[in-house]
Parts: C-alpha cells; structure tokens; sequence
C-alpha cells in the first residue's frame, strides 16, 4: 500500500515536472515551483529524485520513447540503416522546429549536458549504430561513444547557433545527416540515394501535434 | 600620455589576467582576484574589459597565435592543406596533453562557448578551410559555419568526455582529423596517408615547455 502510493506520487511528480519543464523551461523550473504547482511540498520531490537533472533524464527518455514510437510509423522493415537514420533525422528536427516548448526544454537539457547520461543507454540508439556495422561493409575502427560524442556534439552547437527554421532546410539535413555515415566509409552515393528516399517519405511531415 | 597610460595598464590586466586563468581556472578568477592580484582596483578592469569573456577572448586569441607560430615550424609551402591540418591538429591537441593549465582554462572557456565568438574570426582558421576547397575537387555544398560549429562541436565534447592522454592516441588523432575532410568528400586514402605523414613530422611532439 505504501508501495503503491510511492508510485503515485513519484508519477504525479514526473507529469507536474514535465509540463512545467516544457512551458517554463528546464532552468525556471525549480522543485519549489513544482512543488507549488502540484500542491506538495518540494521536499518530497528530493526525495523521490534528488536533484533536477535527474527529473529531467526520465523526461528526455519519455521524449526518446515517444519520438521512437512516431519513427516506427514511417520506416519498413526493408529499410536500410541509412535510410532510417535518415528518417529518424529528419523526424527529430521537424519535432523541434514544430515545438517551441519541446525545443526550448530539450536545448536547455542539451546544453546541460543531460543527454550524454542517457543517450548511450537507449537501446533504440545504440542498436541504430550497430545496424550500421552490420549491414553496411565498413571497418568498425571506433568505439561507439566516439560517434555519439560526435553526434551530440554536433547537436548541441546546432541548437546553440540554429534558428528551427532552419532545421527542415535541406541542406541542413544533407548535412546533419551525411556526417557519421560518411565517417564509417558508406559511399556518398549512397548516403545521397537514401537521403533523397527519406525525403520522399517523410514529405509533409508536420509534427505540431506531437506529445509526449 | 594618458593614451599611453590606459594602454599600459591594458597589457599589465591582460597579463595578470591570463596568468590567473591559467594557474586558477576561468571560473575562479574574479575580477576581484585579478585586482587583488594586479593590486589594482577592481572597477578598473570592468573600464577596460567590461566583463571576463572579454578578457578570456582575448586571452584565447593570444593562444592560437602562438599554437599558429609553433605550427608554423612544422609545415612547408608544399604541404597539402589536409596534411597541414593534420599536423595542426596533432600539435592542438599535444598541447593540451602536456600543459594541464592551459588545458583546464581551454576547456572551460570552450564550454562557456567562448571559441564560438571568435573562431569564426582568426584568418588562419579560416584560411585553413579556404585552402580545403581550393586545393581538392570538392563541392563546396555547406556554409563554412557549418563546418566551425562541427569542428567546436566535437573538441567540446572531446575535452568534456576524454581524458588528456587519450589526446595523442592515434585512433583518436585519426578520427578527429578525418571529419571535416571526408565530409567535404576527400578520399579516405588521401586521409589516411596524409595522416601517416602528419606523424612522422610531429614524431617525439613533447610541447610542455608551450607558452604563449
């Protein structure tokens, strides 16, 4: 019983955290403000989590999840690894660019650091890379977190220094896209031939009804 | 005379300055410290620098003139502009591996995002990729920005995430050294020779005695 009203708090919590991290912004978002808007008192919200960056990684593995969820609907079975990465590009970008809120949560995260805890733990993620290793015929010379260091990196200065206008521009994606491909030794032919696919396929997309 | 005066004491802020950035850290070094250092008013430093990223700009700037004179020694007209990357990239690195203080203060003001307002600016990086697209056959589809906010990108997550003595470990040196150039579609084996060759010029690098 005791049990069971942990998990509803702690549930409780995470829902009031993510609603205000994504209208308020990470950093305004203190345990006092959450506190308040849940009617608890913020010392319960240590309790349970800790610290913010905590709350804020079970936010983004929601996000990750939901995204996963939206991803799965535009790719085949059949698809290359090069094409659904390319997919999956384009569909992330196109979330920020729809979400002010999402963007504005996820950069502050991004720029936390936030992501480098998690994202070598989505299995999602990780098995995106290795399809790579597997399919295509490259010398795996790397360890992995090189490329996802990379790939956050890369992410990271993008949303520093990129209006989300920009972030359906072709160009951008061509770019954003072709980085670690081209890295691993996949011709640019081919990362060329999928990237015009992926667009083919998610023409239109418009994500502003995404939620998580 | 009075001209002659405030420059004066310009140098002697920026030399106390640098000194106390790199035996304190960026973080550390108020301009409080730095006046109680210099044994000058505080104020007096908000007059010239209005604030420390000012200073640290400056200071960052003082860096890569020297890391570009030191570079210098080691290139020769006939050098391929990948070759001379290469070798500059050796030598960055070995720097930050042999002189903790100028490590520790390079990578906070690198974290601050400091190199980002003033990358963009130093002719001899952007010489540097000029050189790329004018020597080799490539198409230059991306905006030079892109490719600055890649190359920042993945050093910021490298001096987050790597310990100094991976810095000249030669699978990381090669990795490193490979993105920009086969992004812009030079051959894997024009990378990979010029990167042999990069090592036997910068073979035995001990760069401890680096000042600047």
């Amino acid at each position: 019983m005791a049990y069971q009203k942990g998990m509803e708090t702690k549930t409780k919590i995470l829902k009031g955290s993510k609603k205000l991290f994504l209208t308020e912004g990470f950093t305004k978002s203190t345990f006092k403000k959450i506190g308040e808007y849940l009617n608890i008192n913020s010392n319960l919200i240590t309790y349970y989590f800790s610290n913010k960056k905590t709350l804020a990684k079970y936010v983004l593995i929601d996000f990750f999840d939901a995204e996963r969820n939206l991803v799965d609907q535009y790719i085949k079975e059949t698809y290359s690894p090069m094409l659904t990465y390319a997919i999956r590009n384009r569909i992330h970008y196109q979330i920020l660019a729809d979400n002010p809120n999402i963007l504005n949560f996820y950069s502050e995260a991004v720029s936390a650091g936030l992501l480098h805890n998690i994202f070598n733990q989505i299995p999602y993620i990780k098995k995106m890379y290795s399809d790579f290793f597997a399919y295509y015929d490259v010398k795996k010379e790397y360890e992995d977190s090189y490329f996802i260091y990379l790939e956050l990196g890369s992410e990271r200065e993008i949303l520093l220094h990129f209006k989300p206008e920009m972030y359906n521009d072709e160009t951008f994606i061509r770019f954003i896209t072709s980085i670690f491909p081209l890295l691993v030794g996949i011709p640019n032919t081919v990362v060329l031939e999928e990237l015009k696919q992926s667009k083919l396929i998610c023409s239109n997309l418009n994500l502003s009804q995404f939620t998580f």
